[in-house]
């Protein structure tokens, strides 16, 4: 492979007012960059609720990408030039390498790059054999502690393996999810207990019917009045992981929270929050047994592979819409 | 002492739609009640913010009181008549007497009728020996779990012994309370480091100020703005142990939640509710410890004590309008 010379990138050039808007991005071309050990192309882009926390202006667990830098997003690459020993040309990498085309990781970076290991398909190592699944794994086990023969709940169903993580470990699992499609793939190819349309009807009271027991684990992706509903339906005891927001993310903060959260005293319950970056010194247990089910057919997963350089903003907003059916990727084409 | 004949009672006849109004409740005169082991005549009524969630519809931890009933409300007593071979005429009893002279202790009373120890005060027994002490002790040590050396905040502060405790145990203690006298008060008699009161200026800065490595501990009694200010300076891995919210306890539940619940996530942090009910087979620890601070002059309290049968509805309109300067009593004249 010649050494290529030009690197298509996507900047931010506004933080949005609100929702996020394709103007807030801009396409150019700059050189491709010389200045690290390793050189990756990049092949597959990861588009995840979070970044959009990335790009408001107030510093988080991460600093937020400045005005007029490449917009940061997960990636899979290939090696194309190496002056590094554990790295060769060639290997598949995971990384936090942005919407260009080529990248050059660095210490500062969010994820580290890491190498994809050996049998593991390139858009797994950003869905469930990812970070996806790594988030779904922790932030359910850990924080949620389902016990079997619980009641778990999950919000945005169809983007996560949450659900099917808690059929795993014996609890009752009902996911709610946006539109008859989506739910119609959880109960019939994730095999969940049941699914709820939250676009259709009274879910505070459709979340009654399908718990009739309380909710002991709510997996919240999503926030609003779909937290409300929830809350309002748990046990007591209950659990509130808190994983995202994305129905709040457009709203700078000014959307109302929960206005039901004491009942969080009244359940002697808990809302806690967590960030799966937290969890990576123990990613290799949770990857084995990810890995493991895949194998065993226990986790079935949906990936919505977009393609093109110049779809990625619009890409991106497929997110806030709930367009997407399944984990939102694109594939980049040949620079 | 000859047997009375008349029990002053009032009643609830209106469930408040938003603020509580006196009118919400009635004054009537009935017979003593005969149908029981025992016969207290209450002395002094303890008024309690939880009590604006009892006298709404929804059934809760406790029944809702009925419409024509008592006010339900916690008491201290004397026993004036006993069939019950544990408790003698003359003995100081804690219960849920309610708003009336007399009572009768029953089995599904919300809090058991208990003999006060010896040396205990009446009044003490209603506040920092009762359910005021219990509900700061076990909320801020089993559910806020602070550490020496980190930052408490409690709001509410001039009505709980949560600050108190939290400084016996070590930690940076900063009160939240409203005006100028409470807040002197913290700080000059209970002695925590800084007390903050939220009607003036900017409450999130100047918790800033105060908390500069961030909140480790929020013991919040008061919800809307006042928790979102705290949200917003919590430290990683930070918890806010809800106790109450009686800034919203009007509302209805429609006063919009705590709109930067998000936080949670970012800082890895939890918000968890608690009753002191479910701790009264520990009292004893407690209690014993409570005790032992007062005597070595570590626990200073407050009591609002007014007075007269017919003031009842007006007291408890008090706690709403902070213009109780400690725990708010009121004493029974003679029947």
């Amino acid at each position: 492979m010649s050494t290529p010379r030009v690197n298509r990138v996507w900047k931010l050039v506004s933080r949005p007012n609100g929702a996020v808007r394709e103007s807030d991005f801009r396409f150019e071309e700059q050189p491709v960059p010389r200045d690290g050990e390793i050189l990756v192309k990049n092949l597959y882009l990861s588009f995840d609720p979070a970044m959009r926390g990335w790009i408001d202006e107030f510093p988080s667990y991460a600093p937020p990408v400045a005005i007029g830098a490449v917009m940061r997003a997960f990636t899979v690459g290939v090696v194309v030039e190496s002056k590094h020993p554990q790295f060769q040309r060639g290997e598949h990498v995971l990384g936090t390498g942005g919407w260009q085309d080529y990248s050059v990781p660095r210490g500062g970076d969010l994820m580290p790059v890491t190498k994809i290991l050996d049998g593991v398909p390139p858009t797994a190592a950003l869905g469930v054999l990812g970070l996806n699944g790594l988030t779904a794994y922790f932030g359910l086990l850990e924080i949620g502690q389902p016990r079997a023969g619980g009641t778990v709940v999950v919000s945005g169903a169809a983007g996560s393996v949450a659900c099917q993580i808690a059929k795993i470990r014996g609890c009752r699992v009902v996911g709610v999810a946006g539109g008859a499609e989506k739910c119609r793939w959880l109960t019939d190819v994730a095999g969940i207990d049941a699914a709820i349309d939250y676009k259709v009807g009274d879910l505070e009271s459709r979340l009654r019917e399908s718990c009739p027991k309380g909710i002991d684990v709510f997996f919240d992706n999503v926030g609003g009045p779909v937290l409300e509903a929830a809350l309002a339906n748990l046990a007591e005891r209950g659990r509130v992981v808190l994983c995202g927001g994305i129905s709040t993310y457009d709203s700078l903060g000014q959307q109302p929270g929960p206005r039901n959260y004491l009942i969080l005293i009244v359940k002697r319950a808990r809302m806690e929050g967590f960030l799966v970056l937290d969890y990576l010194s123990r990613a290799d247990e949770a990857l084995g047994a990810l890995a493991d089910w895949m194998r065993e057919g226990r986790l079935r997963t949906k990936e919505d592979v977009q393609q093109g350089f110049e779809n990625i903003p619009r890409t991106f907003l497929r997110l806030f819409r709930g367009e997407n059916l399944g984990k939102q990727l694109l594939k980049l084409d040949e620079a």
